[in-house]
């Protein structure tokens, strides 16, 4: 029987997560807070045609929108062939964003609990300009210093780590559908010494992180993708069971939250074993092939431009923009910049099931065009509204008709989220996680397969397995 | 305390890899056998003009070299930008496959040993032309029957495996210095009925295929890279000890074979955590960049094309040659293809040192062009003969002398191993393993980790973490 160990790292998470009481910050005082800096904060943010952006130009061969000094992001054209879905062949825009980027939250115990730090960001694609961020987003050309501008608070910490311990370090992707490839280094550190508490930050619970994600649009999602790398352990259903009497049970947590607890837990007792899920993942892998090329944003086919907006003929899927930013509480900073304005808010959403007494998540093996690795796990349903409206049954995603007509007590979680406000404009997609029962037919479509908890902690671990909505919606998963 | 469960698919390949005797066939046999069959083949094989070359043809404005039929693999450009290693920026001739093959082993448990189906396969580039491969091997035309030509033996195993049990279904890569990202599905089934035994097909124990690692260029590198994916499970130290007691001991065992055991087994007293080891890689992906752009081949530079061969002009890596082969026993088959030649022999080596008891292997984090992750754990030395005897210090690898300079005593294994014959022309690499001393430095350089072979084998589960090199040298590990 192995007993927990309640100094390790998994441990200290799980309490954390389970403790939403803060002396230094309610988590009413955090939206009070998050509130006072959006009013103290003068911002503004207006489209403007394409010829007004100020060091950024389309190159005049390809059409490809570059800053000048070749850094930050570029947007460019993908063609994409595929033998996955309706469609096989269809040429897009894509950000292009070839460098690994750093969100790092710092940690420090506090009485025996591990609080993180946090940041009140503003961002100027958010629809509320300021969210709760890591407490460091960095692009390789800030943490480089490749280029002008202020270093960001805290990066030392991230450099060089040698005196701090390290808790999670993890390389994971962003949006496949918008970005080619791109990836994040994800890290917490736990820091040791005192830390100085700068503007615009607070320290705040893991609980109290998760709770405030059942807020629309406050935890931004640098934050979602690194707190859902967090491991809480993997133990026997012997070790949980007495581990829940002896030392972590959460008496106050509802029957729902200890059961996710178990689920994420517990290794044993899961439908398909992880060798499984390997054999699973590797045939979608070896079925599905997905060829990418780049290519001119000028040759993109079913593209229009205009002085003001890149999109589709269909008026779909979404649009390249470009604004102008005004942002400043003293000092007033202005800048121009593309944006990727989404023409519909998406649907991205778990289906729970339980099977032999434990959660199980329907995880569905999805191909996207910017995938680094062909498909990854996704949410059951990651859709863009409207476009099902009308559709067709061919067009029309599996299993949404069981989100959409969830009974109410079936809707375990139910929030928008929003993008990252750095790329994209005001977008935010609902964030759905719906309990299904014992009449859900067994027979699933072959790129589905069920997953506890426990299990895609594990494939989080490793890269290129979890894509960032099914990440992001399991970052609010909290057992209290 | 974890009772290893004898009937676990783990302890059946445990049970497989001690045992070298076997009724059906010999080891010793099995090395006849193969020599039979290399004298009872007649096959020839001639360079020729690439002129002479049949169905295949260089492209007009690209010089790249295809199949008329656009199947099979082709010979293109790639331009590398890296910040890693002392050249960043180069053009090479590279190998495009994009369609993930199958390499398939079938097994069946005969009085509670697990034997595998091995195939006595002529290959066009082995330097002997008969190795020992797997059951199948199948490239997605092959088994999607695209294009004519016979179905390969047992091909319906692994199309369809509903009634046999899967023990083994990884997606793995291969030589990222030749190949652009080809992967391949590596299989192990376990089928329950009968099999017949087709000509050119034998049973062996995993033992088997083992000791004939030992001897050079008799299993493939398919094969090899089969057999490195098995898990043989991962056990507390106090499980591991008291189950070599009762159970699965092999008393026969030398010291060195029977601490490899607990290399594999163990899953606690390693150097470094996983979590440690996901973070060195995530810094090392993080650190490194790996731009890899394709180009027509008639614009690598440093490369020339005479009637029969396209060469670096140092005469060093590989070369490009054109082949017309001859095989047959009753019936002769004739075809032409391209190959790849190397220029030198290679030295792909661990070195291997007892870390609180506890074998580690000494992993290195390589880039390669066509890496899939810009970053694959590598042997400690994997390098070209010939580049390094008169290199200066600056492009001497690491631990090279550790390698050349071993006491007999300290070489624990080496053999010459071929690479791919489909692909190869009689390319072989002195495989070896080292063991180091309590003298060895503990400082190491950045690129450098210390894992267990319980560690080594998690990793390979997952895609894309250890290279073909690390695996295929690992495949010919021993507990007896």
């Amino acid at each position: 029987m192995d007993k927990i160990n309640s100094e390790s790292k998994e441990v200290k998470f799980l309490r954390s997560s389970l403790t939403d009481e803060n002396p230094y910050m309610t988590t009413d005082d955090c939206l009070k807070w998050l509130e006072d800096q959006r009013k103290q904060t003068y911002i503004q943010i207006k489209q403007i045609p394409f010829t007004n952006l100020l060091q950024w130009y389309f190159e005049k061969h390809t059409g490809n929108l570059f800053h000048e000094s070749r850094r930050f992001f570029s947007i460019v054209g993908a063609n994409v062939n595929t033998n996955w879905g309706v469609v096989t062949e269809w040429s897009q825009p894509i950000i292009n964003q070839p460098e690994i980027g750093i969100l790092g939250i710092l940690t420090k115990e506090i009485d025996n609990i591990l609080y993180f730090l946090m940041q009140a960001k503003i961002e100027p694609g958010n629809i509320n300009y300021v969210q709760l961020s890591p407490t460091l987003q960095a692009t390789k050309s800030n943490y480089t210093k490749v280029h002008k501008g202020d270093t960001p608070e805290y990066l030392d910490y991230f450099l060089d780590s040698t005196n701090n311990t390290v808790l999670l370090d993890q390389l994971q992707s962003e949006q496949g559908a918008r970005f080619l490839k791109k990836r994040n280094r994800n890290i917490i550190i736990e820091v040791d010494g005192d830390i100085p508490l700068k503007d615009n930050f607070c320290w705040l619970t893991l609980g109290q992180i998760i709770k405030l994600m059942e807020h629309d649009n406050v935890v931004n999602m640098d934050t979602r993708t690194v707190i859902s790398g967090i491991q809480f352990g993997s133990f026997s259903k012997e070790s949980v069971e007495l581990n829940n009497e002896l030392e972590i049970g959460c008496k106050d947590s509802s029957v729902y939250h200890s059961d996710l607890l178990t689920s994420v837990l517990e290794n044993t007792g899961a439908l398909n074993s992880t060798d499984d899920i390997i054999s699973w993942i590797t045939k979608m892998k070896t079925n599905y092939e997905l060829d990418v090329e780049r290519i001119p944003l000028n040759t993109v086919k079913g593209w229009l431009k205009d002085d003001y907006k890149i999109y589709h003929e269909s008026k779909s899927y979404f649009s390249i923009i470009a604004v102008i930013v005004e942002i400043g509480n003293r000092e007033v900073r202005s800048w121009t910049q593309p944006l990727i304005k989404a023409e519909q808010e998406g649907i991205i959403a778990f289906l729970v099931k339980k099977i032999n007494g434990i959660y199980h998540f329907l995880v569905q093996a999805k191909l996207e065009a910017g995938n680094f690795d062909i498909v990854e796990m996704a949410p059951t349903v990651q859709c863009i509204t409207g476009n099902y409206r009308n559709a067709t049954s061919e067009y029309r995603p599996p299993f949404l008709d069981y989100v959409l007509n969830a009974r109410p007590e079936a809707v375990k979680y139910s929030a928008f989220q929003s993008e990252e406000g750095g790329r994209f404009y005001r977008e935010q997609n609902r964030n759905l996680i719906i309990e299904v029962d014992d009449y859900f037919p067994p027979d699933i479509p072959e790129n589905y397969e069920w997953l506890t908890l426990n299990q895609l902690k594990q494939f989080i671990k490793y890269n290129n397995y979890l894509n960032i909505q099914a990440r992001s919606l399991l970052a609010s998963i909290g057992f209290k």
